[in-house]
């Protein structure tokens, strides 16, 4: 214990009579009549020390000058509290700690804010005195939580054999989605350095390799403007294996999740995950991460509707577009026109122009929209809805993607509004079979859906050429309570398909080469066949710690306001000749 | 075991009858009249597969087109091998497997260099195939050592209750040793981000916040030309603590270091460590980082020889300088006049302007110098350097800090090429009482000798003003078999005593405000008295591996010829304009 005898918030109900030292920070003080109080903290927790002048005057007077934070050495007796004054909130309740003797180690200004797990100050007054910040247990226990994921994590890749490898963070950009961070090298003037988005390119070279399996905890970097939910530097749990399947590498994700799970949380999770295809995802949930811990599922009615009056429906079906509507259960009450506006807005957000709805009651359907139905075409909607009387049916009509993502959209929204999610729930969820490529509209050509070195469906190889969007990949997801927590895939380990991929991407056989030759010279020469998943760890812990703020889960995030962070032009360089420079980049890139 | 019975290298005897699958990749093959034998290999090992036409003709007729690095999955039965066959080189010497399905995964080109242990290869050629050197035995098993030193190291401090914790590498330059990499930010531009040199100014602030116990493997960063043992970014345990003492650091690292080289090494090495002073270091082995398993200690004659007859001797006692001997035992018949004359053009490197010598002899002391010495001279030097007949004396007299680089450097090169260095031995050693400061004569004013956060000696505090130069550190350096594994220190958490520090260095009032204000305003907020270390992961890895080549110990080290690693500038920006920009940036740094 190294010059202490616990740790404030251990001291047990045993020590009782015993002589300790106790080391910490003042959390609270109170003097009542004479006698003075001192709640002393450390990060274990709190315990009570009591000042009384005829035990130590001096003791007393030291204690008279002690204000919050002063960092304390105190040397005193634990002693059973009287019953009327135990504190059954705290683990030392029921104990108190009579000082004898006391040394002010260091003083203290007031802070700026409590130290306490509820603070009604400004987040970017929080992380200006971040050091304070970590003094309440909120934040503290959340630093541990990634300490105790952490290290779930390793041990179970570890006694799965897997290697801890460390790749370099200097290293050469490659295109991924984001912009890379450029590292100007002074050794080789007018080079640069990348920082790496992801390991994946070592990551493969390692399975060329023979390592098998290799993991890392790895930090990745993105030169994009910070978002809520984005930080340019963040971690990843990176790992690939070799030989094995997806189906492998999926039930060792499993083992690893419920391992954690029990491990931090003390949850079963039941393994195997529940499965979805991307297009089953996209059906019924309107996204390709669902929240699966309530309902509220698209229903499509196009089939129904095509031939209805109501050309806003019929005229998208008849344009290759969807009729598509959530019912909202027992809500019809809850929503009135104004409401039903402001969920309009909602959806337009998202491209939808409309929001069509009815209302089910015991007379039939009732809205704007129920004259231009049949009575047919009402019951099959009924039927096809499983409405009942007291439901709410919102509607969106237009191509796919819309109809998805606004859909998608407003079902998170009624969840929450309608406190439909069971916040103690974890429902993790596997994503599969998607996509291997995106076209870009604007762009006029493909996109890797995850990135070019995932390995296509065998069967689907054929229509790399001819009708690349129907090509699947042997890629899957991980999501968690409706946040992709991961994403991984097998990857292509032959020459040849990677150099189709490329062709596909739109790359000349020279940009492919001089871009990925050495990838594709690597596996000439004897590659297994491997693959991987790559799993947000700043995420990962944010849901666990049953946050919303990714910032709260890292200890030193970056802020819009964080420029204190940046540092001028060194040396006599002026700022406007780098500032021009750095727009040209800006620009070109 | 996803998909296969076992890893190649553990085949088990008791496994004889069974079916099993293996997957790997072929070693040799041979063709013995018609009957061919693979050596399978994987990360584990190798076994021995034969293909035989009794068995499958088909089998065979694959095994034909098969040639070295082709990845195989093999089915067949483990049979015992005949007594006159086995292979007691191996594991899995006592079995073979006879194959009876073979499908070829992956083909392979003819490899540059043979996968085996030993090579002749250039290291350029081993680094450029990097995926091909980490299937040699020798890489996989420095990489697998390096897994289970930081795995050891982790599962240590996390039972002692330290928190693995990330700090930024997107960060604030500051002022270290090195120069720091910068990052331009394009969100702020004109403004840049600096890689780490250390966390040191984060894992301070984590102390301050209360954390208490911190840990992480963490990368730093470096831009420095490359040398043997320099990379631009090495990885070290970055340690943290708060109310410990040094003495209970250093039990601390003791009990980790014990740990490490008991569960990776199998080696029990006894604590606590062996301690010298930096002073002590310096005048018995003429350096701070000693390798202490062999002798040829440093001897001062200066009083004995300070009158002496020998004016290169008498005249640099006299300058305030030193006349030091190493009594290289019984090898005085080992060094001839011409042997003496390259120690000499040796020790000129370190800025001795000459090495005089005698050996002694049956009937006296026998060289160029002994005529200047009177018998008592010679009787006193004999007596303290423990002369007998066969030694050969080495002096170097000079200004005390040449004697010491001088002679060190000298010890270490006869402790080499007299094989006096026991290589099996593990020899730790603190080095303590460092001091604070260092004066730079070329810039006439005194430098932190670890950094400016060093805690110095309370009673030495009075001295910060009048002669730093005297004040001691609260510093330790931990050194393995002459390197210098580590440094630590107790730190500065009182703000008067930062200020006074950044002064002696230099810094102006608003300097180092506008630098370390951050720092020095958090120490006001109740700091607890701190102090860490921080050990090179790279270094150690090397050491306990045997190797002399740090680059072995990095999954992609940089080499001087690396920069494929390096991307050209993105975008429209003229290579001549980056050129000149980063030109002036190194120029004014």
């Amino acid at each position: 214990m190294f010059g202490r005898s616990y740790f404030c918030g251990e001291v047990p109900e045993t020590a009782v009579g015993e002589k300790v030292t106790l080391k910490g920070w003042v959390q609270t003080r109170r003097d009542l009549g004479g006698v003075i109080f001192i709640d002393l903290r450390d990060r274990s927790g709190i315990v009570q020390v009591v000042f009384n002048p005829d035990l130590s005057q001096e003791a007393l007077e030291i204690a008279e000058k002690i204000r919050s934070e002063y960092v304390l050495d105190i040397q005193g007796t634990v002693v059973a509290r009287e019953a009327s004054t135990i504190n059954e909130k705290i683990k030392t309740g029921k104990i108190e700690v009579q000082a004898e003797k006391v040394t002010i180690i260091n003083e203290a200004k007031t802070p700026p804010f409590m130290i306490t797990d509820t603070t009604d100050v400004s987040e970017d007054v929080r992380l200006k005195y971040r050091y304070l910040d970590f003094r309440r247990p909120v934040i503290f226990e959340t630093l541990k939580m990634r300490h105790q994921v952490t290290k779930q994590i390793r041990d179970f890749l570890d006694s799965e054999g897997f290697l801890d490898i460390e790749t370099p963070i200097l290293t050469k950009s490659t295109p991924e989605g984001a912009r890379d961070y450029l590292v100007p090298s002074r050794v080789h003037p007018g080079e640069f350095y990348a920082l790496p988005q992801s390991p994946q390119l070592f990551k493969q070279l390692l399975m060329v390799g023979g390592v098998e399996r290799y993991y890392q905890i790895a930090r990745c970097f993105r030169d994009e403007d910070l978002r809520a939910d984005r930080q340019p530097e963040f971690t990843q749990v990176d790992i690939e294996t070799s030989f094995l399947s997806q189906e492998d590498i999926m039930a060792l994700m499993e083992k690893m999740m419920t391992q954690v799970m029990k491990e931090v949380k003390g949850i079963e999770i039941p393994a195997p995950f529940p499965r979805m295809t991307y297009d089953e995802a996209m059906s019924r949930f309107g996204s390709d991460k669902p929240d699966t811990r309530f309902g509220l599922e698209l229903v499509d009615l196009s089939e129904i509707v095509k031939d209805s009056g109501f050309k806003v429906f019929s005229a998208a079906v008849a344009n290759g577009g969807q009729v598509k509507a959530i019912n909202v259960k027992a809500s019809a009450d809850k929503y009135s026109r104004k409401d039903i506006d402001a969920l309009t807005e909602f959806v337009a957000v998202y491209g939808a122009k409309g929001l069509a709805w009815f209302k089910v009651e015991a007379e039939g359907i009732n809205g704007p929209i129920t004259k231009f139905f049949s009575e047919e075409e009402v019951n099959a909607m009924k039927a096809t809805l499983e409405a009942s009387v007291g439901d709410l049916i919102l509607f969106v009509a237009d191509k796919k993607s819309v109809v998805a993502d606004a859909l998608g959209a407003l079902r998170i929204k009624l969840g929450k509004e309608l406190g439909l999610i069971d916040q103690s729930k974890f429902n993790f969820l596997w994503v599969t079979d998607w996509p291997l490529l995106e076209f870009d509209e604007e762009e006029g050509r493909y996109f890797a859906a995850h990135h070019p070195f995932t390995m296509p469906f065998r069967e689907d190889l054929e229509y790399l050429d001819t009708d690349p969007g129907r090509v699947r990949a042997q890629a899957y997801d991980i999501v968690l309570n409706g946040y992709e927590l991961g994403g991984g895939s097998l990857r292509i380990f032959e020459r040849s398909i990677q150099e189709k991929m490329f062709k596909v991407l739109g790359f000349t056989p020279e940009e492919a080469n001089e871009q990925f030759g050495f990838l594709m010279n690597a596996f000439e020469y004897g590659t297994p066949p491997h693959g991987g998943i790559a799993l947000g760890l700043d995420r990962l812990v944010m849901l666990l710690a049953g946050s919303s703020n990714l910032r709260d889960t890292i200890a030193f995030p970056k802020t819009a306001s964080a420029s204190d962070l940046l540092t001028d032009a060194p040396g006599e360089v002026s700022k406007a000749q780098l500032k021009e420079l750095y727009l040209t980049l800006n620009v070109n890139k």
